[in-house]
């Protein structure tokens, strides 16, 4: 399937669109409007969506350039940006978003802070969130060695809570790459420094891997 | 924190606002919409949001009554339903949501169907997606033993990619009871049968269990 690159131009503008939804799901969560209110509202929404749907895409879209990936892969190899990516994508309502940096110790670092859309237990992530995010920034730590892949073992340990509301460090760096297989491992910890769930991971390169996935 | 109880009325109400926001997400990762009616739409979702928090919960709220989880787990203990949770909850706009039963053999079985938000490789679920699912419904398992927890441990092993826009079968089961311990493993499987991801967890209630979690 084609997909379509967008420029910085577009992709800021479908940004603040994706940041307003994201706040818009944040507050149907957290409303206490009555339901003649909440189908009224339902009901602009509607009118928004057919907006939106009026010229559609096939597929969520990517964005070249100005990439880390470009930078942390060489100039040799382009690898677009996943803009819609769920965990990641500034173009995606429904991820956090969770901004990664790889550093030039091959770490991948981000902070995010996790809203009422994600709770499980009372006041905390839902435990799915969490292997979710790990899952991503693992992921990207695999793809920092040269060798993107997809995975194919997770394993997560839950530790204590993981508290919404309140900034979260998440790290994760790949240990080995062997032939098409890498092995990477991280961390999300609250803001006092104390883990609350730790993951390792395995990844595998695709034969045919495409490079437009990351 | 106190949290709201909802009757069925504003339940209903709230899910038909839910799912418009849930539409609405979709459409703003497809669209071709450019820059200029990209941000004239972000500008009428900021009003409504503004209608949303006009009156707003501190906390996400659950329903009474109605519930799967009383049947289950007799009339003498009675668990609210978590109906904004990330997977299953129809009041919470990022949740697919996944539609949970539990059978007579202790089975929880959904059937679920992935959008563009939830995307991972070109066409595919987002490994961290299935990893939240499948989060979900053995914790539903394990809490259909009558001893429901957090999750501890949680291994996943990716067999398969899982397609989006497809519908997806999902079922997990407790398989042992160690006092507060509850183990438990489950699949999502493809149209064709075939397993995508497997998984196996741990959870352990804790000393100080709050009812109203799920």
């Amino acid at each position: 399937m084609e997909r379509d690159l967008l420029g910085e131009d577009d992709v800021a503008a479908l940004a603040g669109l994706a940041e307003r939804v994201r706040e818009l799901a944040g507050a149907a969560v957290l409303t206490g409007a009555g339901a003649e209110e909440a189908a009224a509202v339902a009901d602009e929404v509607t009118a928004l969506t057919a907006r939106l749907t009026a010229k559609r895409r096939n597929a969520p879209p990517y964005a070249a350039s100005g990439d880390i990936w470009t930078a942390t892969l060489g100039e040799g190899r382009r690898i677009d940006r996943q803009v819609a990516n769920p965990v990641t994508g500034h173009l995606n309502p429904i991820a956090p978003p969770v901004d990664l940096e790889v550093g030039s110790d091959g770490i991948v670092r981000g902070e995010f802070t996790l809203g009422a859309v994600y709770e499980g237990p009372p006041s905390y992530a839902h435990g799915g969130v969490s292997a979710m995010v790990l899952d991503q920034v693992l992921g990207m730590a695999a793809a920092a060695t040269g060798t993107p892949g997809m995975t194919a073992t997770l394993e997560l340990r839950y530790r204590r809570p993981t508290p919404l509301g309140v900034p979260l460090q998440v790290e994760a760096k790949a240990s080995r790459v062997e032939g098409r297989k890498v092995y990477a491992a991280g961390t999300i910890a609250a803001p006092d420094g104390r883990v609350t769930v730790e993951a390792s991971a395995m990844f595998v390169m695709p034969r045919h891997f495409v490079t437009s996935q990351y």
